[in-house]
C-alpha cells in the first residue's frame, strides 16, 4: 500500500490500461486511436470521430454514410420519455435533464441480447440533443418540438433544433471541431466513474447515468459556463484585468484554465481558439474575445497559466447563441463517445474497480447504549 | 506511478482517508465510527445508525425521536415525482426506478444554500422505500398508495408499504438488522463513485444517482439477488450439492460467496445468518435454508471461500415476502446513509479524483483522409 497522503484524488495513479488515447504523453500529445487530435479537428468530421473512437478505425465512406443513417435514425423521443422531460420544471438544470432522461431511456430500452453495447451507444448520440432541446423548447414555450430530422450530423441537428433553422457552414463547422476536442480525454473523472460503475457489471445506462452526474461538477465538465460567466462580468479588457486581479488577489476560484494531467499547455485551446476568433468576426465582436485574451494573458503573467479547452469555448458556444446553460450539456453531447468506447474497454477487460481507505477515525470504542447517552 | 498491471482494479490501493469505518482492519474489523458492527446489529435501531453515520455520533434520546420524526415528514412524493414514476414500465429493473426516481428528484428539489446536503440526504433515505413501492404497486395494479405513513422506523415503513399492514416484531427486528449491516462499507464501488462524483463539485444527487448505477451490477449489490436465484435452484441439499459441484466444474460465476476486501470470512454474515435463521423457524422452513447451508458448505470444501452478507440476506428477504427484484434496491434503501456520510467527507476535504492509464493502443499515425480509405 501507498502512503495515503500521496494519492489524494489518484493523482498519477495509473488505474488500467486504454487503447482508445493518450493525453499529455510527452512527444505525443492528445491522440484518440493513434490520430493527433490536431489531425482530426481539421480533416475530420465529429461523425468520423465518434466512428472512430467507437470502432477503433476511422470508416470507410460507405461505412460512415451508413453510420450517419442509423444516428439520423434514432433521434426521435420515446412518448413516455416526452412526459418524463415535461414533467421537469424550467429551473432544471440541463444536466439533470440528460442524467434523468438518460436513467428514464435505461426502463424504456433497457440493455438486453437484443439491444446491445453498441446500439445504446449510438442511440445516446443520436438522442442526446433530442432530449435536451424538446425539454428545453416545451419549458420555454410549451412547444413540442420534432426532434426527427436529417441533418447530416450531430453540430447541424443540435443547432437547427435550438434555432428552428438549418445552421452556416461556418457555425456547423465551428461546433463540429468543438464536438471533436470534448469527445475523448482518457481517464478524467467522468470517465473514470463510467469505469467505475461499469466494472461492477452494471447495465450501460447506468455507467453514463453517473458520467453525466461527475461532468456537471464545476471542476469538471462545468468549467465552461463559469469561464463564460466571468467573461461576461466585464465589458473592455482593461476592466477584465482589474477584475481578474481582484479575484486572484481574493484567492477565488478561476475556471477554465490549467489541468491535471497537461503542464504546460492544453492543446485543445490551441486548435479552439482561432475557431473562436472565426466566430467572433463574423459576429464584428468588439468585446467578448478581447477580454478572454486579456483574462488568458493576465492568468499567464501572474499564475503562469494556460487556458483549457473549456475557456475559448465558451466564447465560441456563446457566438453560436447557445445559452450558457448548455455548456456542459454540449460536453455530454460529444463525450458519450469516449465514454461508449471506455465502457467496451472496461467490460472487455474487467476487473471490480474497489480501492480501500486510510481509516483516520475514532479507535474502536464500547456500545453505549440508549438509556445511557 | 506504479505498474498498471498491480493495480488493476485499484486493488489495495490507497484512495483517500476516511473516519466513517474499517473494513478488515486487523484486529478490528468492521466497525462505523468506531463501534463494531456486532454491537451496533445487536443493540441499535437502524435509524441510530443512520444518524451515527451521517453526525459522526450516537443520537441522544431527544435527537433520536427529532430524527425519527423528521424521517417520518419526509414520506410523500411531490406529484410530479409520482408522474415520472408511473411512466416506467412494469418491467423495470427495480433499481432503474431508485435510480430514476433519485435523479428526478433533484429536478424537482435541487440542492441549494436553503436545500442543503443534511436535508438531501435526510430526504432520500426517507423517500427511497416510498419511490419503489409507490411504483411497483402502480404497475402491478394501478394502485397509487399513500406513502406518508408515522410508521417509527424505515424497516417498518418498506414492509407496510410492501404488504399492506404493520409487519411482526420479528420481521420488522430481521429487516432492521439487514438495513445496519448493509448501511456502510468503506470504499466499496458505490461509494467510491459517489465520492469521484461529489470531487467535481457536483451536487449531491448526482453523486447518489451515480452510486445506485454502480450497487446496480451482480459484481456489487446485484449479487444478492444472483445468490437468492441459486438457492432457488435447488430442492434439496443434495441436489443443491451435485448442482453446484456442475457449476464449479464449468466455472460458472457464483455470487455471495468472497470479498476483494476479507479474505477469511464476512463479519457481517456470521450476523445476519442467526436471523435468516430464526425467520426460517417462525416459517417452518425445510427447505431454502437447508440448501443455502449445503451451497456454503460446498464451497469452503470445494474452494474454501466464505458466504459474505449477500448470501444469508437472501433467503433472509424472502422470508419476509420481498421480492427477489427489490433485494438490491434494499441494499439502496440502507447504503444511502454511508454514501451520504462519504460525500459529506469527500466534500470537506476535496481533492478533484482523476487517475491515470497506462496507454497500449496504436502508435501515433498520419491521418488518413476519406477518400482514400
Amino acid at each position: 500500500m501507498i502512503d495515503a497522503k500521496n494519492v489524494e484524488g489518484l493523482a498519477g495513479i495509473v488505474a488500467g490500461q486504454t487503447a482508445i488515447s493518450t493525453v499529455g504523453k510527452e512527444g505525443v500529445g492528445l491522440t484518440y486511436r493513434g490520430y493527433s487530435v490536431e489531425d482530426l479537428a481539421r480533416e475530420a468530421t465529429f461523425e468520423e470521430v465518434a466512428y472512430l473512437l467507437i470502432d477503433g478505425a476511422l470508416p470507410s465512406r460507405t461505412q460512415l454514410e451508413d453510420y450517419r443513417h442509423k444516428l439520423m435514425s434514432l433521434r426521435t423521443l420515446p412518448d413516455k420519455l416526452k412526459t418524463v422531460l415535461e414533467q421537469l420544471p424550467a429551473g432544471t438544470h440541463p444536466m439533470d435533464v440528460l442524467r434523468t432522461g438518460c436513467s428514464a431511456l435505461g426502463a424504456f430500452e433497457p440493455e438486453s441480447a437484443a439491444r446491445g453495447q453498441v446500439d445504446i451507444a449510438d442511440r445516446l448520440l443520436a438522442l442526446f440533443p433530442s432530449i435536451l432541446l424538446y425539454w428545453l423548447h416545451f419549458q420555454n414555450n410549451g412547444a413540442r418540438i420534432d426532434t426527427a430530422s436529417d441533418a447530416p450530423g450531430t453540430a447541424w441537428h443540435f443547432l437547427e433544433l435550438l434555432g428552428g433553422e438549418a445552421p452556416s457552414d461556418l457555425d456547423e463547422r465551428a461546433l463540429d471541431v468543438a464536438l471533436i476536442l470534448y469527445a475523448e480525454h482518457e481517464f478524467n473523472a467522468s470517465t473514470f466513474t463510467c469505469r467505475t460503475i461499469a466494472s461492477t457489471l452494471a447495465d450501460f445506462y447506468s455507467a453514463v447515468t453517473g458520467g453525466i452526474g461527475a461532468l456537471r461538477g464545476p471542476l469538471h465538465g462545468g468549467a465552461n459556463e463559469s469561464a463564460m460567466q466571468l467573461m461576461q462580468k466585464f465589458h473592455t479588457p482593461d476592466q477584465a484585468e482589474q477584475g481578474l486581479l481582484e479575484m486572484l488577489a481574493r484567492k477565488d476560484l478561476i475556471m477554465g484554465f490549467g489541468h491535471r494531467v497537461y503542464k504546460s499547455s492544453d492543446p485543445r485551446s490551441e486548435v479552439i481558439k482561432p475557431w473562436a476568433n472565426k466566430l467572433a468576426e463574423a459576429h464584428a465582436d468588439q468585446c467578448l474575445m478581447p477580454v478572454a485574451e486579456r483574462l488568458e494573458a493576465v492568468m499567464r503573467r501572474e499564475k503562469n497559466i494556460f487556458p483549457n479547452l473549456d475557456f475559448y469555448s465558451a466564447p465560441l458556444f456563446h457566438f453560436l447563441d447557445i445559452p450558457t446553460s448548455l455548456f456542459t450539456p454540449l460536453f455530454v453531447i460529444a463525450r458519450i463517445t469516449g465514454w461508449s468506447a471506455h465502457i467496451f474497454e472496461q467490460r472487455a477487460h474487467n476487473r471490480l474497480i474497489r480501492p480501500t481507505a486510510e481509516y483516520i477515525g475514532p479507535p474502536p470504542r464500547p456500545f453505549v447504549p440508549l438509556a445511557k447517552r
